[in-house]
């Protein structure tokens, strides 16, 4: 089935507004089987949402709008909606209802709260709890319109706990499209590719892709089965996959790496400190962005200065001037240091150049030394890691809460 | 005047690339005073371009088309371009040789270099000196049609170097619409308004607008004057509102606080060291993201145990017991003692509560001190910051570079 999209906002043809909202929607959409074949947006303008409402309704079944639901004067996408397709606006009274308990307390016009509240007289009322305006379906013959606020949040909880059940069932969908993402680190796309490209070439449902990302791969499994047996076949390759690549596979989907590793220490009931160079704060910034990181994180050392590594780390100022700070040596000793200064379970030591100076022939731009401490001793990695000082710092600190991840 | 933009690409349709280069194309547009009535996106498809730009064409006098001109197969833009228009491509030379050079060493099919540097017969080619497809503009009678490649960074860099200067003298643009953002911490949305109230009401060119944005205001200053008056035009207005907001401007633009305060530390020769509680790191990261960060950052400690502070910091296990850990005096000890660790010039101090555990009913999630020692003593300020953890990391790390701005 084909679909098209209609964004309304001027904000968004003065460039004032990047239309997020069309993206989500379609992505949407995909995941339903329905393809969309154009995006249109046009201004707060009644005559141009008009002929683009008009417009598609001459291409399409399916129209799904998104903004200008708002109290406003230049709110108008519901008006033109009913004016074109001769479908009278009439004050829903459970929307009323709705709109009057979010707004208690506030001094909002009566006029505004109304203007809200009406909907077409043959149209389907979505809720809006996150919100006031409600969202609208409208089916007349083979034509569905969806009017859906231009407020991201309020667009996306419709769309995924209204919309998507609905459309499933009205669209009779038989095949849903759904995707997983394994999130590789430690290994290029050449590697990855290599060890699953015979699983990769195997099928094409689910179809296996890789996209490099930061430093890192993602493998993408998307597969278009009924519903009943979509997360099933995608499981079916996802262990495929992870027989393979074992642990470099570090999370899915949304997951980040600090909650892999704050999620790991908790359940350990370890404690640990980091004691940074290159990375300036960047892993400890990471590791206390979970709430409640005080279970797990004890302190950390930015030691810039080889003063500072002396003063707080315990590095011998003999050693920095014998192996140069950005040295295995040097970061095995941050590491223990800092793991040793207040006796917690483990201890990361990282150091490196992340330029755009301070590189040489021998120690160039992107060398980076990490290091882990614990009662067992000292492990550290050598990375040679590319891109300018903000992806260096960035590669450096995932890095790092990876070798953590393994070790846990 | 009035223009449309088109973008081509299926993946802005499948949802899995969002489109910034609408917003971007639209913005400059705007500032030339061309007001965009719609933005299309197609796919690459050859029937549905065609449409779109057809259905454009009986519309505007002025289209912008972004996506569809790479190497292969899939990239039509061009030859559903000529096709339309009637205008045969042929091989420019100039644009064959500017491939050939950049493709150096590569091994590409000899097709693909030559299918980039076909272009339509009375076209003007735009030269991409950060990839290899070439942009185009096609002039015919009243109509312009102008196609740039769809990779962001080569599309700006034409839309910037080329095509700016061109529409300027096409259009005969008499007057240009030029913005400038003024970027204030320490006042709220109100306290702004109060402050310029009447200079936003006295004037509509240039225009002055506020914008609430994570913890500040920004103030921008929107006008449209002829290209060799907007400059001046704009200064004045931004000398009166700093006459008024003073130092609580702490930047313009696209300036961060960190590139502000890194430039002063410089610029005064003095070195820095940090000790923070819960920005978790936060506050050297965004030290140490600037580039030469080593003259004058030293290092700092994240000193979460309040066993970590009188370890490092020497703050006394007793006046954490009898103040509490998020306490004026704690972080007053804390900025004196991480810059006397090192004797470095001056000290930061930052403690409070990130939440969304640990608030009480004295000491709610949000309360933060941020103190900074010198050789002058300490000063301290109390913050009640809202919003999520990362907002509340966030705003602090804001709050303490402010203070040292002001400082310095």
């Amino acid at each position: 089935m084909k679909a098209e999209i209609i964004s309304v906002g001027t904000e968004i043809l003065l460039g004032s507004l990047v239309d997020t909202n069309a993206a989500f929607i379609a992505e949407k959409m995909a995941s339903l089987g329905v393809s969309i074949s154009r995006i249109s947006t046009v201004g707060d303008s009644w005559q141009d949402i008009y002929q683009a409402l008009e417009e598609s309704l001459g291409r399409v079944d399916l129209i799904i709008v998104s903004g200008g639901l708002g109290p406003t004067e230049d709110d108008i996408t519901k008006e033109v909606l009913s004016r074109l397709m001769g479908d009278n606006l009439v004050l829903d009274e459970a929307a009323l209802a709705e709109i009057r308990r979010r707004f208690r307390g506030h001094r909002i016009p009566e006029k505004a709260i109304q203007k809200q509240a009406m909907i077409p007289a043959s149209a389907k009322r979505i809720p809006n709890p996150v919100g006031t305006a409600p969202g609208i379906i409208l089916e007349k013959g083979d034509k569905t319109i969806i009017l859906l606020p231009g407020v991201p949040r309020e667009m996306k909880r419709m769309m995924e706990k209204e919309l998507y059940p609905y459309l499933l069932s009205r669209l009779g969908t038989k095949e849903l499209i759904s995707s997983r993402i394994l999130k590789v680190w430690g290994m290029g796309e050449p590697q990855v590719n290599q060890r699953i490209a015979d699983i990769m070439l195997r099928q094409s449902n689910p179809r296996v892709g890789l996209l490099a990302k930061r430093g890192e791969v993602h493998i993408s499994i998307t597969g278009k089965f009924p519903p009943e047996l979509v997360g099933e076949k995608i499981k079916t390759v996802e262990d495929k996959i992870r027989e393979r690549l074992g642990s470099s596979i570090w999370g899915v989907d949304e997951e980040t790496l600090e909650g892999v590793v704050s999620r790991l220490l908790k359940k350990r009931g370890l404690r640990i400190a980091v004691a940074e160079s290159c990375t300036g704060g960047l892993v400890s910034h990471r590791l206390t962005n979970i709430p409640g990181s005080s279970d797990y994180f004890s302190y950390g050392i930015i030691g810039y200065s080889n003063q500072a590594k002396s003063t707080f780390l315990g590095v011998p100022a003999s050693l920095v001037k014998k192996k140069g700070a950005v040295s295995s040596q040097v970061a095995k000793k941050m590491a223990q240091g800092v793991r040793k200064a207040e006796r917690t379970d483990l201890g990361l030591g990282i150091t490196g150049i992340a330029g755009p100076s301070g590189g040489s022939r021998n120690k160039p731009v992107g060398l980076v030394y990490i290091a882990l401490s614990s009662s067992e001793g000292e492990i550290c990695q050598r990375f040679i890691l590319a891109g300018d000082r903000e992806d260096i710092k960035w590669k450096a600190s995932q890095g790092a809460l990876d070798m953590l991840r393994r070790y846990l």
